[in-house]
């Protein structure tokens, strides 16, 4: 157990990574193995749960609460734990074990794992960790990172000030299920230079790492997108609501990264 | 120059083999580098052609016409190139260098390089080259395989009789530019389980290796598909058009990993 009262930056980052190293472990035996899912809700959009993201989310529950017992965690799986001070506590863990779980259950490796904290509801670090691939995107206090087969390097964002010269991502249209939202999406992406779907989590780091201009989407939770704000600042660029509200609750989401671009995405979104 | 009467199959799998190592020197440098990205056709989707694009199919190009004159080569980027024999060439490898050329440029890791080889206008066998996860799907003429970072196995379609139990992948709504092939579409995917977007070649990979159920597409051209024929019919599988006929040729396919399943998806297809 450590000294709960100041922890330190660097002691959560390294213990951030040590997190995302263990879900690694926990999920790498299901990829491209398990085929049983559940349907969490017949009502809504189909929204597999697989063995693996339970069992990550557990590893990763464990061991917040070993190491930092004051600390709250909000996952998909299992909800808000709050620390042993109760619902006060000053840093809460937010985790999506498994983000894209459709893609892990048709075999693609573009999903990820989110792991972000916030302090006082303000998002002060994320990664998404990619074990198959064995890439990883994080934040620290003064910039975005990234780790894989090609090495380790800061990222950053490129700038694009049009829509005409964008490349926007998105995961699906099926996410916009109000029929308003779509139309905004629609007209948006009917302006772009080039749109994609079937990102998830890899989208935002894609955009982060300076790959792609726009991400798109809406019907997130906090646990989808609270990982991705910070590594997407860090590196240089925006992520807010379609009105420029902090995005930390997830719903309607944008980002960009380059801050004009952001400005005119959000005219059209905002309508 | 090998002898050109006999070359036998074993010969002509690992020269695939060799070629699919080449490509992938070629391409790998510009992955997550390049950002100028040429518009092949402003009247058409747009459809990116970067410099891996060109190197590589100029890398395979060559390495034919050094080491089997009389072969013919089809590549997306500068068409056909008849063998020394001329138009009646016996072998023709057919090339896709980058197929996902959005994911390409995106960075999303989920293109593939397709390395075809038909024998008298018929498939005999298929590479799907995936360097930076150093990912590869291939057939002989017994079976379908794979190699990746968890190791090298034999790959196998699963089995799935009805819709309601089926996953679906699909690139892109936006490649059925025609109404009434988007309808045919939608109707099937509105009775699947689960539909994902944003795969290429990776989808068919998918199913030939037991992770999804169908992958419906239109508007391909020959060298989107021929490479993926062998893969997916050697893993028991059946690749056809949506009204049952050889996809050789691209246009409207559908893949399934189950016959009864693929029956199934053909009648509404067709209609």
């Amino acid at each position: 157990m450590n000294d709960q009262k100041d922890p330190g930056f660097d002691a959560l980052l390294s213990f951030a990574h040590t997190l995302a190293d263990r879900s690694a472990a926990a999920i790498s035996p299901y990829f491209r193995a398990t085929r049983s899912v559940e349907n969490k809700s017949r009502t809504e959009v189909f929204d597999p749960v697989t063995a693996a993201d339970k069992a990550a989310e557990q590893v990763i529950r464990n061991s917040v609460a070993e190491t930092w017992p004051a600390h709250a965690v909000l996952g998909e799986e299992f909800g808000l734990q709050p620390g042993i001070g109760g619902a006060e506590a000053e840093y809460c863990w937010i985790i999506d074990p498994i983000d894209g779980t459709r893609s892990f259950i048709t075999g693609m490796p573009v999903w990820g794992t989110l792991i972000g904290l916030n302090r006082l509801d303000t998002p002060i670090l994320g990664i998404m960790n990619q074990p198959f691939t064995g890439e990883r995107f994080w934040s620290d206090l003064d910039g975005a990172y990234y780790r894989g087969p090609d090495g380790e390097h800061p990222i950053a964002t490129r700038s694009c000030a049009s829509l005409a010269a964008a490349t926007l991502l998105c995961t699906g249209p099926e996410f916009f299920d109000v029929a308003a939202d779509l139309e905004r999406f629609e007209e948006l992406s009917g302006q772009v230079r080039m749109r994609r779907y079937g990102g998830d989590c890899y989208s935002y780091c894609m955009l982060a790492a300076g790959h792609v201009d726009l991400v798109v989407e809406a019907g997130l939770h906090t646990y989808d997108i609270a990982a991705l704000i910070p590594i997407v600042e860090r590196a240089g660029g925006r992520l807010t609501s379609w009105t420029g509200e902090p995005a930390t609750q997830g719903g309607r989401v944008v980002a960009s990264g380059d801050r004009e671009l952001h400005e005119a995405a959000m005219e059209i979104l905002s309508r």
